[in-house]
């Protein structure tokens, strides 16, 4: 039987896509791989660069195969015209799509016979296993973002307090210069950041909050960088979390803890632990100390995300290691990033990406874990 | 009968449901429109911010829609049996969704039941037409747009010419390099450039290529620069070309016909007009001009991309100016860029953002057009 596999999307926002093909466009384009062989058709702006960058087995011209469906007697030839054409010449029946395979052309495929098989993600499962490459690839981000945090933190140690605030050469210093100086050093290194966390106050007790405003002084500050490198197109991950001034203990006992938390994915992470277990440990030691997680005066708090997820060409990918069951393979790269979040006190996070090795789990980052800045 | 629309992605992908909310999110969500109502529905780690960021009716949390689920009797209420739960409550039974709806998402909806209209793109028609403030958006991106353009071809001028290839300050001048430029510029008033393209020599013949290694003396470079703003969201796009030294007599014919094509266009554009006429007049005085338009030698030359595409919350949006018939209205802001692009000359595009008006249109691009530099 002739196994097809079909995506329709633009590989600057489908990283399957670029994974299969390692090309790289802006707009929407189809690959299809039929008994393993991959085949790319290609608008007439981008089948030459295809030809060139892609690395695939045949780049095929859509409007050639527009014109042929037309000599064939089909009057208006779209993308679904187009692939009835070249399934029926290499006997495809049955497609494997995957989830997020748009609905619209799943309908016009199986209405022109077509059987799609929605393949459950990750659709490569191979994606998760990096190779050496890709490690290295990984690890060249990692780098990057830790000389960009290096300036950061740097900055904010620079800075000077009144009346609980932190100020710089006469200026209040807020997230968004902190942000801006993260972005454009990753930016000299080609790497791309985007709503990079610098957030300090009660903001940071909202993990996704990117922070704006004057940095106040003496509570912590969560730095959370993930860029992407534009020449690798793999990302970083990498949390630290600093205070300008004397934290709390309860900060104190909180980055204590969260520090513990990650020793203790590190110490458990292998081949064949489940990512649940892990997190549900972490979890269990911030309760056994006092930090509670759930709903408080509304809000959640204490450690209400995953301790880590994959990262590789996304910076969310498989394997998540959290609430949901899953079962860790050597060459696997997670972070590990537990946090604990409270209205009174702030937002502590530290995170960390490491390779799943085969008898345990190697840091990729070093960055060093200073809470208290000179 | 009750109406109700159905958006499941993340909208930093997906500009549609940013439009429809007005909230920001790097990861996948649920957003549901009934009867004119707006919901979401959130999980923990973004439930307060959607609450303070979005503007929406209503934010759920998708935790305590599960459980109640689970109180209702299902065992794992994912987020089908969560929308279900709503949907029973609120009289929902046809649900309409956009052509890039997640086809696993679909078929399981439909499974327990419900239609699905799949509501042709543009999915949100009034998308298309910007009010004023999002005209102010799109003008703030194109200042800043022209800002960095300024400063970069203000590098190639500076550039000295050692065998038929620039220098600057003893080292050779490369795309590279002037894409670092367009990029820190631009990153430094918070607008965000990726796959800025500088290409001189033959890679300009290829529209999309970005450019790289050292820039070429007496051929023409094609600067395209296409930002966001991290602030407000919306996109500028502008093209220019220049050549430092001297440009053969058939690059200033190319450019002289182009600029002739984009003036074609001004005087074309206005409520009423088919794009596709705009398109094909342009097309015609080309290949009037001996200019033509097609494969050669292997390769599509001459003017084988559109004159222009819809710009705002994307980068390409409805509507196209192009070879497809669409009738443009005011209120619409779209680009206009022909371009020629021939192996033995090189590549000429140029790009300005014009809205329409409802007499005619109004460049909102102002940045001046000079093909040789001093």
């Amino acid at each position: 039987m002739t196994e097809a596999i079909l995506i329709c999307a633009a590989s600057e926002q489908d990283a399957n896509l670029y994974y299969a093909t390692r090309f790289w466009a802006p707009d929407p384009f189809v690959f299809t791989q039929i008994n393993g062989r991959k085949i790319l058709i290609m608008s007439d702006l981008e089948v030459d660069r295809a030809k060139a960058e892609s690395r695939v087995d045949e780049v095929l011209s859509f409007s050639r195969c527009q014109a042929e469906a037309k000599k064939k007697g089909v009057a208006q030839p779209g993308t679904v015209e187009v692939l009835d054409l070249l399934f029926k010449e290499r006997g495809v029946k049955t497609v494997q799509v995957p989830g997020n395979f748009p609905v619209s052309l799943a309908d016009r495929l199986r209405a022109v016979g077509y059987e799609l098989v929605i393949r459950k993600d990750p659709f490569f499962p191979e994606r998760m296993i990096k190779s050496p490459e890709e490690v290295e690839a990984i690890r060249e981000t990692i780098h990057r973002t830790e000389e960009a945090l290096k300036s950061a933190i740097g900055v904010i140690a620079q800075a000077e307090i009144r009346d609980g605030e932190l100020w710089l050469r006469s200026k209040p210093l807020t997230s968004e210069l902190i942000r801006k100086t993260l972005h454009l050093s990753l930016m000299g290194s080609d790497c791309l950041a985007k709503e990079t966390i610098v957030a300090g106050g009660t903001q940071a007790c909202d993990p996704h909050c990117i922070g704006k405003g004057t940095l106040k002084a003496n509570w912590p500050i969560v730095l959370d960088v993930f860029p992407v490198s534009m020449k690798s197109r793999y990302f970083a991950d990498i949390t630290r979390t600093v205070v300008k001034g004397k934290p709390s203990d309860k900060v104190k006992t909180m980055y204590r803890l969260v520090r513990e938390g990650q020793e203790i994915a590190f110490k458990m992470l292998k081949p064949g632990v489940d990512g649940r277990a892990v997190h549900t440990a972490i979890l269990q030691h911030f309760e056994k100390e006092g930090f509670r997680t759930g709903e408080m005066n509304g809000r959640m708090q204490g450690f209400f995300h995953g301790t880590g997820h994959g990262l590789g060409l996304e910076i969310h990918e498989a394997p998540r290691v959290g609430g949901v069951s899953e079962i860790l393979q050597a060459g696997q790269v997670v972070t590990v990033e537990p946090g604990l979040y409270y209205l009174d006190a702030g937002g502590i996070r530290i995170e960390d990406d490491v390779l799943i090795t085969k008898t345990g789990c190697e840091s990729l980052s070093t960055f060093p874990k200073i809470l208290e800045l000179e």
